[in-house]
């Protein structure tokens, strides 16, 4: 057990909030289910306007994202990683615990199956369940003195090339202190929870989530010695533009804007935290080898004993 | 600033301890320079047993290891960051803060440059330095349920496979909690401090010194998605040797022994740390920028803006 | 001295075209001084037309790209590496012997430097050179099974995803046969040549210049198995995009142009190759080893013998 | 198909020689299913000594490995990759077609399925199979200028420290030019067959295996620019230990001798071909796919197009 899960008894959730992502066919039948059990046993449901809308679901209540945050125990969330990803960023100011419910292979943020879900979701909405809180990135784009814009990441904040060819330069200190000019095609910001996305790709180190640090990861670096560091969570990240066609910035790959010569990100930990609820059990380290297929294929071949 | 570094006034340091490390020509008169001058501020100058022998060196108090470290307020070595490494280890249970003095290029541990000491030197020993803690890793080595061996390291603890061909397995825990068994050349174990050392050569990122993680870092491992992983310095990490024709270990390469198979290897933080002083002014940024050519050569060439 | 290098007598090189680029101060005096060296000697000297706008040259003979390659026996090309990669894909159709002259730090493909330049082109124009042939890239970009685009590349031929967040998909074949589906930033097929620009910072290998092959970089793949891959030069790679918002493609990073799914890109080795002329003595390992700065730094420290 | 692949018909392969690696239960069976369904349709079926011994094989005729490679038109070799890597390095230089046959999971050589056997090998031995031709590598060992070993690698030569701590240091010439002082824990050769095996696990490229050249892959070297780079296969490559505590060198991970100071490795192709035969429609690109798990898992997660 980590640092930042927790054993300890947690409160029986009472008002419940159902998402789900738009796919096909079952998923309406799945959310219903979901639904009427949780009323079965008592608790209020409420689901989110959007799925009420994609799956025509009556009967429930209605609420948006925003109202949800303020009313809700807790959130279950119906589909892929992906899914889960937007509606923690969008839900983390108002600190709803969140249950990841997966419909095909279980991913890094929703582990309950679909299929063995009932039993496990009445245990967990109990209290009796692991409860772990992941950091978010808070980021800041200035422009000129100005604050051009706001966001949360749950994931990752990437400043990348735009699509035309050619690196992009980066001035980046941290905590003030000068880091490096870097070019490149970008510089991924990786929370641990982003550790396993796009930062591995580009070479970057798996972060225990309770690892109290962000990941920078350069993307093709010129500099060969430019290399994946990892600094304290408590840094303040400063970046700045300094060349390039065309800069661009994400945050959990989904807003995006357009950066120009000297515009700033400033990135800290966000002042909010995200709760995951994971069936007892859970460790993460189970699912880091379930799904980095460790002990399994590929491997390399013919080397011998 | 990071959250294990200090400018909040240090004690004037009075006994001080000089080491130096056997090498060409002018060391010896370096380490007099050092102590003549420390004598000249009223300060009592001790010298390591073995650089006295080393260097012929008369006139100054002689101590061993252990004795200087119950006895020194602050020591001084002369040398690269080898040297540094090794004293450091060993001093490491006396908590005396550490001062690396450079003959060549600096190094990440050893930064006041013999060039310029003096004055910087005496600023320091009055208190006007940055103080910095370091982790260190506590080694234990279990076989049939006896403990072994139990050893110290600043850098890292390296399992690996031995001279004739073929790989290792090991049967890695963290925390209790199943990690991976992992077939490999070797797997390393690396502090902040050591993560700028062998770890990066074999492909594990930098952790900046204040980050409260430890890098588990596979060499040449069979399974391609063995990534370097990043778990808190908090974790009890247990490696267990469970196959290959001979296993080694080694604390910062400098102790070794040869394993078993069934042998486990327990690696905690060491309740002790090692505490280096820098000039005022100092980062780590700059050192990490310094030692890795950051913004300078080699880089790829070729791609135009 | 590799198969595709030669040491025979090379013909007495009597017409010779200069191109600079535009840059800083001195170049002028530079072009003109090679030029008047030239003629002394009884050579022909042409100078690219551009070059004699941006340099205000007169009293010389001016000629486009495309009657320098009808006409000129050698050119001299004063620049850097980006410079020549230009000309050199433009006058690949003609066969001209190119000599890359340095203003800076030498680079991989421009090796003659200005300060000591005179006696050294004098000779290399004698046939006293070692002559040296680069493959090319011959891309055709098909839509709805008409050609859009037919392009020749030195360095490489990237497809990438664009500024938008998200991957793009890439079905690949080689030879007919399908090699995978890769999710990933781009895919950089690079020749020996490119091999040490983006190709080495997406994590490519080195080809050494007369290696028969070619270089295939994923760039930041999403499966951890996607590793660069190296097939002969005979090769014909196919790329069909399959997904992702925005997809791109350029050639030396120079020509670009945005793709849709089902287009095919069709890459095979030109039927062209570019000479390089380099001086006696030249040697691709030296270059490489002075551009990569091996046997200096950076390197990793505090690991003892 | 790739230039050293050929559909061109084969000659009836006439006398086979068996191999079989000692392993649990069924083998035996198998090979004699083997041996009878060759007796039928009238070849001469000669089985290796060790095989016969290891499986109580009486009723066939039995030869020693060299015999064999002397007499036998074909083999067959029963086992993994690990068993094809001895036996075919062994018979290179009799230049006997290999056919390999897997129990379990297919390997990049073994790749008939002991299931669907009879009627494939039937047709291969027909004359109707992939026929491809792999190269090696000559190594021979010099001490004090006389020859001290001389082997074949199918897969790959390595150089590498020995079990204490410590880098070795390796001086590098290609062609008898100066490539680079290396230091790190060791030096893969890797032929395009071993390119997927120890050369991939250090960070290698893949060669396809027609692809002319080898690969030189450092193991954690000290200077972060030493990347693998690849040399045509009519190079010679000269290694000569400089420094280390102990060096060793092997070949195909199974002969080992200890070397010292200034003893030089020259390692060039053999004039030798390993010849293998697969199933028609066999593809290398499908093999890789299978074998690394191309367009499967392991993947980075979360990334929304």
């Amino acid at each position: 057990m980590s640092p930042t899960t927790s054993l300890a008894p947690l409160p029986r959730f009472q008002t419940i909030a159902i998402f789900g992502k738009h796919m096909a066919g079952g998923t309406a039948q799945s959310l219903l289910q979901i639904a009427e059990c949780l009323v079965t046993t008592g608790r209020r449901v409420l689901f989110e306007s959007e799925t009420v809308q994609n799956f025509s679901i009556t009967g429930f209540e209605s609420m948006s994202l925003r109202e949800i945050g303020e009313t809700a125990d807790a959130a279950i969330i119906v589909g892929g990683d992906g899914t889960m990803l937007g509606i923690a960023r969008q839900l983390a100011p108002f600190d709803v615990p969140l249950i990841g419910v997966n419909q095909g292979r279980l991913g890094f943020m929703t582990d309950v199956s679909l299929d063995r879900m009932m039993p496990m979701l009445q245990e967990m909405l109990n209290g009796s369940a692991v409860s772990e809180h992941r950091t978010l990135l808070d980021g800041v784009i200035m422009r000129e003195g100005s604050i051009m814009n706001h966001t949360l990441a749950l994931n990752d904040v990437v400043l990348s090339r735009g699509s035309g060819s050619g690196m992009i330069e980066l001035h980046v200190e941290v905590d003030g202190n000068f880091m490096y000019n870097q070019r490149s095609d970008g510089l991924i910001v990786a929370t641990p929870t982003g550790s396993t996305a796009y930062s591995l790709s580009a070479g970057g180190p798996i972060l225990q989530p309770s690892v109290k640090g962000f990941a920078m990861v350069p993307i093709a670096p010129h500099a060969l010695s430019n290399r994946p560091i990892v600094v304290p969570d408590s840094s303040e990240i400063m970046i700045e533009v300094m060349g390039g066609r065309e800069a661009n910035i994400n945050f959990d790959m989904q807003s995006v804007a357009r950066l120009q010569h000297n515009d700033r990100i400033i990135i800290r930990r966000s002042e909010h935290v995200v709760t995951f609820l994971h069936p007892q059990g859970w460790n993460y380290y189970d699912t880091l080898r379930e799904k980095l297929h460790w002990n399994e294929y590929p491997s390399v071949e013919g080397r011998l004993k």
